[in-house]
Parts: C-alpha cells; structure tokens; sequence
C-alpha cells in the first residue's frame, strides 16, 4: 500500500501529529535552544552566524548550512547601509513568524491558506536612542502588522491563529535578556 | 585647512554630534519608521523585502539595495532548513542592536572599542506554541547575551552603553503589535 502524505499550506500535518503525540507522551522533548554568534565588524556593522540549536531530546546533527545575517545603519544614522537595521530585522522576524504560526495551526485544523502576504511598519523617537529624554523609548513605540490573505477562514480565526507566534509573544510581552559583559 | 573627520569606533563622532544638535532643535527631525513587506512561501519559509523608511523629517531616498531576507524551519519544525527560524533570526537583530549601541555611545563618550564579538541563547518549550499548555509561553522563556570586548571601559560601563539599544527595549520590554487581517 501506498500511502502520501497529507500536507496542507505546506505543512506536513502527520508529522505535525506525530510530533503533538511525541512531546505528550515525552515533555522534555519540547525544550529547544536556539543560539547566534555575533561579530562586531565597525560602526553599527555586525555579522551573525546561525547553526546550533537543541531540540527534540538533543543536540541538532541535520542542520548543514551555517546562516549568515548582517545588520549595519542608512547613512543618516552613521552607517554604510550595506545590511538592514536591526529593528528592520525584527519587523522580518516578526511577518515571518505571525505568518508561519498562521499556516502551522490552520493546517493542524484542516483549514486551507492559498496566499498570505503582509507590511509591517513600526516607529521610534530617536530621543529615546539619543538618550535626550528619559521619557522616550528606544524601540518601537507600536508595531502595525497588516496581513493580506485568500482563506476560507474568517478574519478572526486566522488572527488566533497567528498569535501562536513566539516571536509575537517575545515582541509584545517582556522577554528577560541577562547581559554578561566579559572584558578581553 | 584640511580638516579630517573625528572617527571612534567607526562611528563618525561629527556627525553624531551634528545629529544630537538637529535633532534638540527641530525634534521632528528624530521621528524614525521602518519597514517589511513580507511574502509567505510554502509551509514555515517566507521572505522580507526591506527597503523604505522615514526619517530625518522625509522619507529616505538614500537606500539604493531592497535587503531581501528569508526565515524558514529546521526538518524537526517541519520545515525545509533555508533559512534561519524566526527566533533564531530576533538573536541576530538584538546582538547586533545591543553591539552597536554600544559602539555609538562609547564614540560619543570616548570611549574606544577595540573589538566585540557575542554568544546569544534562547530557550522555549514547544508546549506553548503547540497550545498543549495556556501556562507555558510561546516565545522564549528568557535570552543570555554573553559579549567578549576589548576596551579600557568598565563592564558596568559598557553594559550601561549597550542598553540603549532599541531592540533591546522591543525585547525586554512590552511592545504593542496590532494585527489587522485582510481577506483577499
């Protein structure tokens, strides 16, 4: 017998399953790690390098590529504009993962995405990063997501479904950062 | 006379200055917004395109390259391993924020830095992003940022610098994201 898979929005939902059933019976196969190493080039130019990560039980061994990413600053914030800012950066995170965790759980629930596609915008005052005024942020004061998509799904549900996202999570409830500064 | 620019750490200290002072006359001039189109693929793998931004009072017409990135998911997160996950990805951003804070405000106070380069870890618990436990978060439970620099600044000092990173405050602390889902 011949059997397929049953893949929806690309999504392989047996394995989806399989993996559902596996961390049920096995809870601390659901503790993952994800890692970055980070270089400091000049300026506000970085270079990350992405590989490792635990997960399922262990230490990654399938993953072959090691990810390259860069950040540097436009001009008019001193840099050379060679890579996208970091708050440019999150803002991909951030679409990417809404979208994944939308796609993921609508295929865990038989529902059908044709196209998904989305702006993210997000604004800051400088006088936070200037360190002018106490009162102003550094970041984003407001993230707007606006996603586009052919679903049979209502607006509302695919909205749930997006904030599985743990980017989402991380972005708009605090995540604790400990800084470890090692002098060379 | 020549003149030569007054460079620390990259960082043009001139024209850092020269911003401080635009921007406490005319603080119109500090209002930033960036920007993502993001494009979903097939299962766990989209792709941003990044380009435009406003600032400096107008929108910026100096960016000449669209930085295109991608986030996809490892084989056990039924994904096809392209690209960096999503998480994986907010590592690299807040590394290379809090970096260049640092580097900015060390050239601002003088303050040289010789060289810096950085570990970063998350950790989550797929309980949460399965929605197999309300109790358990979706993102990362917490990140340590653990940074190797060469300087003649304290630690204390430098940690202190580092903090004005903008994605730094994204992270740790609550930013608002609004969700607006379009059928098409």
């Amino acid at each position: 017998m011949i059997t397929t898979a049953n893949v929806k929005n690309g999504v392989n939902v047996d394995q989806l399953v399989e993996t559902i059933g596996a961390v049920q019976q096995n809870p601390e196969l659901a503790k993952f790690e994800f890692r970055s190493k980070n270089e400091w080039i000049n300026g506000g130019h970085c270079v990350s390098n992405i590989k490792g990560f635990y997960g399922v039980g262990q230490e990654d061994t399938s993953r072959e590529e090691t990810f390259t990413m860069e950040c540097d600053h436009p001009n008019v914030l001193l840099g050379n504009d060679l890579a996208p800012t970091p708050p440019e950066v999150v803002l991909h995170a951030l679409g990417s993962c809404l979208t994944a965790a939308m796609t993921y759980h609508a295929a865990a629930n038989g529902i059908d995405i044709e196209s998904a596609s989305s702006t993210l915008e997000g604004g800051c005052d400088l006088h936070g990063f200037l360190g002018l005024d106490p009162e102003v942020r550094m970041g984003f004061d407001g993230i707007k997501f606006k996603l586009n998509v052919k679903s049979d799904a209502s607006a509302e549900q695919l909205e749930n479904l997006a904030k599985f996202s743990p980017v989402f999570d991380m972005i708009s409830n605090p995540t604790p950062v400990s800084i470890e500064i090692v002098k060379q």
